[in-house]
Order: C-alpha cells, then sequence, then structure tokens
C-alpha cells in the first residue's frame, strides 16, 4: 500500500484541511493518508482549541486515514525542528509522499531545493555561523544566508507555509530515500486572512477568531470540528493564570533550566508578571524586537510546562509512534507496516516509560486544566477507530 | 516603657483576642501591647482568611498597640519552630513579658518548666535522638520524652495551646533575659470547640466554619472584621487549582528538593493529585497515620510556594522586623526601642534584599491568587497607623 503523508495541527479541523487530506491522495496516487498531527501544543506556542482525541476524530471522518501524534518535543518548535519531527515520523511509518501546502505563488520546486540544501548542507551552515554576532532571530539570519546562496527561493516571513516546506524539503533530503513531494497551492483564504467570506474554505486563525467572537463558522468547518467545539474549548487566556503563578513562584535561577530561555528573557518574564492582567497582555510587555511573538509564545509554553533543557535534548533521542486513530484502511496500512518498523508502536501507555511520553503526560494533564470537561488524554487511553 | 508581647495569627480577629490583648495589659501590667502576627500563611499550614493588612487593622483597633509580622520561615511551621520565631522577635523587640492563652486545667507553671527544659536540654535531645527509629512524628516522640522527663506537663494533642505555652516557655528560657510568663486560661469556647453559642466568644475555629456556611459571626467578632471578610476571602480550596498545576508540572526529582519532603511524600503526592477533585480530597489520599493532617498542610504550603530546604535555611538566618501597623503608643514605643535594637526595622520594601523578604513577596503574590480583590501585600506597602 502506498502512503501519502501530511503534517498538520487542524486548530480546529475545517473545509481545508479537508481538500488537502483529497489532494493529497489524488496528487500523490496514495491509498493512505497518514497525518502526522501535534498534540495539544502546537507550533506556535498555543494550546489546541480542542484536544487531540477530538482534532483526530474530525480528521478521519474527513479524508484521513491514520492519525500519529507529532510528540510535544517536536510540535511546540520553530519551523526548522517542527519538519524534522514530522517527517521523521512519515519516514519511520513508511511514506513514500508527502503533500503540504504552500503560499508560494509560482511553481516552486521545493524537490530540487531540498536537494540542493542537502549537497549545500556545509556552506549553509558555515554562512550562518558567520551571523553569530548579528542581533538577529533564527528566521531572519536563515533568510538572509538563503537569499544569497538560493535567491529564487523568496524566503519571506509572510510566507509561512512556503517556509515550512522549505523546511520538510530539507529535511526530507537528508533520508535515503526521501518522499515525493507535491507542494499543494493554498485554495481560498491566505494564512493572514482574518476575515471570513462565502466561500467554505477559511484560515484556521480567521475560525478561531469567529469562535472567539462566538460567531458560526458552520460554513467553514464539518459537523465533527462544530460538535468538538461544543465538548471543549481551550485558549491561552484560561491557561494563564497558571503561567502566571509559575512565574510568580518561580525563582531567577530556576527559569534558567527552562528549554530556550536566554538572554534575560527570565528577568523580562518576572518582570511584567506582577502587572500583567491577560496573557496578551503579558506577552506585550515582554515583547522586544529581537523575538518573534510566536517564539515568545512558545517559550511560555516551556515555562508553563516547565520543560528543561534536558529534558528536550533527551526526549529527540527517542522515536516512537503514538497512534491516535484509524480507519480500516489506516488499520490496515498499520499491519502491513508494524512488521518492518524500528521505531516502536504506542498504541495505549499504561504508565510513562520514555522522557516523551512523560512530557506528554505532563503536557496533557496541564491543557486539561484549561477545560475540565477535557477527559483524561494520555493514560489508557487507546486509538480511535471509525 | 514596658511592653507584653503576644504571638497571634488572628485567623480571623474575634472577641476572644480582644479580651487575650485586654488581659495581657492587666496582667503583665504593661503600658504597650505587643503582637508578632503570622503574616498570610499559618501554622496549621493555611492561607489566612483575610491579609495581614486587615488583620493588622482590626487588631490595632482592639487593644494592641503594635503589629510586627511572624515571617514565613517561623510561621509556617510546628509549635516548636513557630515559637522560636515569635519569641526571638518579642525578644529583639524588647518585650519583657509574654501572654499566651492556654488549654490546661491546672495552674501550670510555665516558667518552671521553662527552666527544666533549659537546664536539662542535653538529656531531652538525647531521649529525643534514642527514639529516631521509632515511626512516629515529632509531636508524638517529644510527647513519650517530656512524659518521662516531666509527667506533670501533661503534653497531650488535644491541647494545642498548651503545646505552644510549653513551646514558647523553652525557648523565652534560653534567652539572657527571657520574659515573664503571663498564662491565660481560656475563656469560652475551646479550640475544638466546633459549636457556636450564644457567648461573645467562640473559637477561630468555630467562626471559620460559620463564615463558610456563610453564617453571622457578628456576635464573636468586632465590627472590623466584619468589614474585612466582606473585603476578601481565601482558603485552601481557592488556591488548590495552583497547587495541582505545580504537582502536574513537577518532576519527584523537582519535588524532592521542598523543604521537609521526605520518605516518598513526593511519590503519594504525585499519585494523589491526578484523581483528587478538592483540596481535602486531595490531602485524604495522601494522609497516612505516620503524619499529622496540619504537618501535611503545612508541606503542601511549602510546594504551593516553591520553598525549598536552603531557602528556609538561609531565612532563619536572618533577623528583621517587619512592621505591619501601630497605634501612638506603638509608634512611641518603637521609636524609644529603635535606638537600641540590633535587627533592622522594615517598615517599606521596594525591592526584595533578604531571603525572608523574597519569601515575602513570593508568599504574598500567591496568597492574592486566591482572591483577585486583594491588593498588592509588600512592595511599597507602609505601617497602618490608626
Amino acid at each position: 500500500m502506498k502512503a501519502c503523508g501530511i503534517i498538520v495541527e487542524y486548530n480546529p479541523f475545517h473545509n481545508g484541511h479537508l481538500y488537502h487530506a483529497q489532494k493529497a491522495r489524488e496528487l500523490s496516487g496514495a491509498e493512505v493518508v497518514v497525518a502526522c498531527m501535534s498534540g495539544n501544543f502546537l507550533q506556535r506556542g498555543e494550546p489546541a482549541i480542542t484536544d487531540k482525541w477530538l482534532r483526530s476524530r474530525a480528521a478521519l471522518a474527513n479524508g484521513v486515514d491514520l492519525v500519529i501524534e507529532l510528540p510535544l518535543c517536536w510540535s511546540l518548535q520553530a519551523a526548522d525542528y517542527f519538519a524534522k519531527g514530522g517527517i521523521k515520523i512519515l519516514q519511520a511509518i513508511g511514506c513514500q509522499a508527502l503533500c503540504f501546502g504552500t503560499d508560494h505563488q509560482d511553481a516552486f520546486d521545493y524537490q530540487a531545493f531540498g536537494r540542493f540544501a542537502h549537497e549545500k548542507r556545509l556552506a549553509i551552515d558555515i554562512a550562518y555561523r558567520a551571523l553569530h554576532d548579528e542581533k538577529l532571530s533564527y528566521p531572519q539570519k536563515m533568510n538572509q544566508v538563503f537569499t544569497r546562496l538560493y535567491p529564487e527561493m523568496q524566503l519571506s516571513g509572510a510566507m509561512p507555509n512556503h517556509i515550512l516546506g522549505l523546511a520538510y524539503a530539507k529535511e526530507n533530503a537528508n533520508y535515503p530515500h526521501p518522499m515525493t513531494l507535491y507542494p499543494l497551492p493554498r485554495a481560498g483564504a491566505g494564512y493572514h486572512d482574518h476575515k471570513l467570506s462565502d466561500q467554505p474554505i477559511a484560515s484556521a486563525t480567521g475560525i478561531r477568531e469567529a469562535i472567539a467572537k462566538h460567531q458560526s463558522v458552520s460554513n467553514f468547518v464539518p459537523d465533527q470540528t462544530l460538535q468538538s467545539l461544543q465538548e471543549q474549548q481551550v485558549t491561552w487566556e484560561k491557561l494563564w493564570q497558571f503561567l502566571r503563578y509559575r512565574l510568580l513562584s518561580t525563582t531567577a535561577a530556576e527559569l534558567r533550566q527552562i528549554y530556550q530561555m536566554s538572554d534575560g528573557l527570565e528577568q523580562r518574564m518576572l518582570g511584567a508578571v506582577t502587572q500583567a492582567t491577560s496573557f496578551s497582555d503579558f506577552l506585550q510587555a515582554v515583547k522586544s524586537k529581537r523575538y518573534t511573538w510566536t517564539r515568545l509564545q512558545r517559550l511560555c509554553c516551556y515555562v508553563l510546562l516547565n520543560i528543561q533543557d534536558q529534558e528536550m535534548r533527551q526526549a529527540w533521542q527517542e522515536e516512537q509512534l503514538r497512534i491516535l486513530g484509524f480507519n480500516a484502511t489506516g488499520q490496515a496500512f498499520l499491519r502491513q507496516q508494524k512488521k518492518q518498523l524500528t521505531a516502536e508502536v504506542v498504541s495505549r501507555i499504561g504508565k510513562p516509560t520514555t522522557i516523551q511520553q512523560e512530557l506528554m503526560v505532563r503536557g496533557d494533564q496541564i491543557y486539561r486544566l484549561g477545560d475540565e470537561r477535557i477527559p483524561e488524554q494520555t493514560i489508557g487511553r487507546i486509538p480511535i477507530r471509525i
């Protein structure tokens, strides 16, 4: 069975995602669509609006055959590490194709770019290190490096999906059997479009904003998502009180142990927390030119989840496939692949036995504090079958 | 000016406390009554029902001349350390007398007991250490030791004020100029009386229970307390969600750094937290024969406030007098004493400069999470003058 992978967050699952799953099958000619989906904390440093099980359920009802969790140590990361984790999982399960959305205007050749990045990785690394004195963020530095070495790639912060696509292409090219890449030009609204239109496809950002304003989103999402949103809703603002408490009860020395806490950010955070009345208020006070908003949001997640530098590094070493759900096709594919997998397939966690699972339990328990209606997420949970 | 000290918590200030302050003045013949009062976290391992400023205001309006804070490192302790801190502060400010309530039935001679304990401290220590293999709590061991060495003291857990009185007497006898002790037999309800009667004096426990049930307590407390209870109310249950979050986000290794975390209690806590639906539910699950309820409640406070073993030990070394309020008499006394004090008098904290102050800021900020109406407690606050 040929499988096409997709790397997703589904926050929440909407009609654009349905289109993506359909197109993945169509373009790649695969029999199976495998989604590697962020768990309960997402790339932009936010809790998911509904939990990973409800988002998996919606995906399985709308064109996806198998959902595997992208663990916290990869999902709560900037594009490069997010891509590293996603590609690793899709490679491990044995996908031959990868389909991803892009907001690049032209027919950009990601496969060729991936090969270039792989072949020139030493030159890229040297150019990047040469910028170590510059007060630039990681994406800004990479922008400079690649603009010089590969000008046609048009790296720009205004195209987050293109940036992810480039990261997928780079990472994928490092494997002995790279997946065939199927970039999918965006249908309907762009990532940064906040306004909903009369089209059935809207951006997830626009949909979340409509939900926050209690507007109907029934034109843009399938029934399963509408139902999920009735069952639970988590936002950063609901978790803010716990981040605030954590900062009020922690010393600067302890904060410096947190992953990616650097350059006096712990002092900025400790200074801002006593006055802030909301999460956005707090982040506004911490924000400086040097760091992107999402970088700081991710850092807030690391603090909230008390993720220490060493834990993160250990988690990266582990390889496992946490199965969130499947249909008959997905199950058949999983059964077929199991014989040749090197990564452990995890269908049920009784007691955490790895760092990744410990982080999962911790993250999921804290996620549940965002809405008392959310059931146990990890221990004893088995894959959804539809 | 002669001063009589009292060591108090005022949780909340009630008519029995008014009687205590009056009697302290009368029995000792002092011109000034100095209250050393626990801040926002109390001996039994609980947050105070209203903040230290409101409780000081009520005390100053009802017979107390000067209120000095008993810092967290002493207030959140079993009888012996609680007494150590209280006596230290009253000695430092120059009190010549100490008046305390007792629930001992007879006219027990505390002064004589103090002298005995001071003179026989080596024998007591040896007897205590001989019990190190016994699975008994500290109070239980001390009970055994003293029952043998000083049978007339009648140590019993059913007499918490007598136990405190013994601790005061022991500690006081260690100073070159011990204060004259004035034990005050309890008027009205006993400590363990939960039922309110038609007498104007009820136990603080009974009063707190009535408040929790929304019953009137106007017969038992002065107007200032009634008003305070309108302004704010903190309970463990309101802080429970933060303790829960702290436990869910902390590893066993980190928990073992907490002051007094021992004998696998961290595992009991981590095991209990995922199922517990309330603080009392949680504590019930952690409880074992070996530990008293209050010992565990205090441990929960240490976890909530993230108080590490080393911090506690450092805080004990510091000597300072945090002034919470005074009337004209208290102010005159303070002015007179200031010339000869060795401890620093702290009337305003701009930025914490000692471990005690750091713990105070941390404790007070977390205390405020128990009721959003509570104003800033530490930074910039100056003593109440009435």
